[in-house]
């Protein structure tokens, strides 16, 4: 039987134009960009141009995008940056951040750096209110870091709300856009936003490649010293191929935006439809059919004895889902994110994560196969 | 007139068979190594074979090699770690390491932490005694930071007499072998070393993926926070092109190392030679026929108005060289270890670095052409 992927969330299958375009720098434009002949030139005009077309892309200025190796370092460089050199003292984030923020922010957060958790309403939305009630109460200068999406159930936080709040009160704005860059046009002139996070691989680009997008009014250190590429800001012999393959990516994602998107919607409305339809006991976790990205459904069935096996029987049957991020689900020890949405012990939450090359014959024989396995 | 390449200390050219080993986890192998079901086991897998043989031609145990995003990042987990996590006060290291170890050490050393240079010789090898009396004059836990191979002159370190030191005073020991791992046998269960940084891309490798080395009795924390990569000591999805890469090219540069590296000493030898011979005001930066890489040379000749061009003529003749480390030398503002070692103003120092693709009738070549320049 053929493998089924339905883990796009967790990582994306390399586009083969993207492939094409990082190619000629892994074999013969392999000069290290720093270097000062016209050799070098080649491969820092390659990243010059990368980044062009990445802020154009993005609403934002050449000078605004900076590659990392990838989305996690991406948001640890824009906690530790508020912190160690904005003057951050408090940190408002969300208990179903990923752990990249996270586990980030229970580091960075000690001695007189506090943190707190916005409350979340029933739905897995932010409530702007608390978000609000926290912001007015902080003493010193605060970063709110709330991602754009969740990359478990899909919520889309209302950034333009968020930012005007972060505005109102002065406070710093990271977002992880991880699940949306490369997913949604991100018009940064539009957005009143301080650091951005995204990474190449959850849109069909390379694996190790990332950017941190830092509002050219912000003044920050790099997190990683040495060299001076990235004009000082994150030192390190450039990853000439990932960062092309990153550019590629995203401009082929937002040439092919709107019927991409149009057709894995329609997929996961599908899933939705079929799935209510032919397991009426299932539930979906999150603001599944609301404000949610259109790759990600969560849905959640009663427990039983052979559906405690469920994710152990998909893979043996050769369908790719995830019970939560993929960056903890080694362990298997339960989402953070589902225990606090909707923490039913009596469900098994599993998530379908879809992308242009998904089906619906794909999902039909997905669904056929859950019945079987409940 | 076809490009020569003699930087091969800045960067390599990607071996084919490196990169025919990367690319099935470019196309069909993309699973994320992080998610549970037997596609990402797949790669899972590919990493942990990738480190198994790392280790094993390091003589190093699998649960010593981390992967990172290159030697740069490693340099600087060692360092951060040493302070936050082991408790060193003091930073030992010398004036001509690589900024990847330099400015990470100015970087962290501040408040209760301090550093020192250690006594350059002449000849720009580490006054061992000099050395000594700082370890033993140093009050609390201290780091001693020392480059295995100075990448731009090309000096050794006597690494077993460091390390003797270290042990003696009890210091841990930090050595950046971004010049050595892959051009010289490495045997780590014989030299006691806490920390070693290597960079896949200065042996044929691919950028963006390199190692670090932590001595199994070492207890520290990740640079970079987030989910539970790497042993929780490096979060972010894995490169797994880069890290299949990085093993496959080291064990390339083992197999080989021994035809490899006599074939390329002789091409340093024949430089040294008739640069001697064709120009005969020429002098060597650094212990450039004792203790030293075979892959640098490195080369001064007399100051004149058409001597200062030399670079900028090379370039123009399709001759790749460097006058600095490439890491800083896009500014042109001299070489830092140059200017410790031998700075006369009234010459001009390039570096000639050699691979195994280099030839002697490109040296020839070069040869003639600087005199023609000179």
């Amino acid at each position: 039987m053929e493998r089924i992927y339905l883990d796009n969330a967790a990582t994306t299958s390399l586009d083969k134009e993207v492939l094409d375009a990082m190619l000629p720098y892994m074999t013969t434009h392999f000069g290290n960009p720093s270097s000062i002949y016209s050799y070098g030139r080649e491969t820092r005009l390659a990243v010059e141009n990368a980044r062009k077309s990445v802020a154009r892309l993005l609403g934002a200025h050449p000078g605004e995008i900076f590659f990392t190796s990838g989305g996690t370092e991406a948001n640890n460089t824009a906690i530790l940056a508020s912190i160690r050199d904005l003057g951050c003292k408090h940190i408002i984030t969300s208990p179903i951040e990923h752990h990249a923020v996270l586990h980030t922010v229970s580091h960075y957060a000690s001695g007189d750096v506090s943190h707190s958790f916005v409350r979340l309403l029933p739905d897995g939305h932010v409530d702007l209110k608390n978000l609000e009630e926290q912001l007015a109460n902080t003493e010193g200068k605060c970063l709110v870091s709330l991602m754009h999406a969740n990359n478990e159930i899909g919520n889309l936080l209302g950034i333009n709300a968020v930012s005007a709040l972060c505005k109102k009160y002065n406070a710093l704005f990271h977002s992880d856009c991880v699940q949306t860059v490369g997913h949604y046009p991100t018009d940064l002139s539009r957005i009143q936003v301080d650091f951005i996070s995204a990474a190449g691989h959850k849109f069909h680009g390379p694996k190790g490649a990332g950017i941190l997008y830092v509002n050219r009014e912000l003044q920050i250190k790099p997190m990683i010293h040495g060299g001076g590429q990235e004009r000082n800001m994150r030192a390190g012999t450039e990853n000439i191929y990932g960062i092309v393959g990153f550019a590629k990516a995203l401009q082929l994602a937002m040439d092919h935006y709107e019927k991409d998107s149009e057709y894995i919607k329609s997929l996961k409305t599908y899933m939705a439809e079929q799935l209510q339809q032919e397991i009426p006991s299932v539930t979906f976790n999150g603001d599944y059919n609301g404000s949610s990205l259109y790759t990600v459904l969560n849905a959640s069935f009663p427990l039983s004895e052979k559906s405690e096996m469920l994710l152990f029987n998909l893979d043996i049957n050769n369908i790719c889902v995830s019970g939560g991020s993929a960056c903890s689900s080694g362990a298997n020890q339960g989402s953070h994110v589902i225990n606090e949405v909707s923490g039913d012990p009596n469900k098994v939450a599993i998530r379908f994560s879809f992308s242009k090359h998904n089906t619906k014959e794909e999902i039909d024989i997905v669904i056929a196969k859950l019945k079987e396995l409940m």
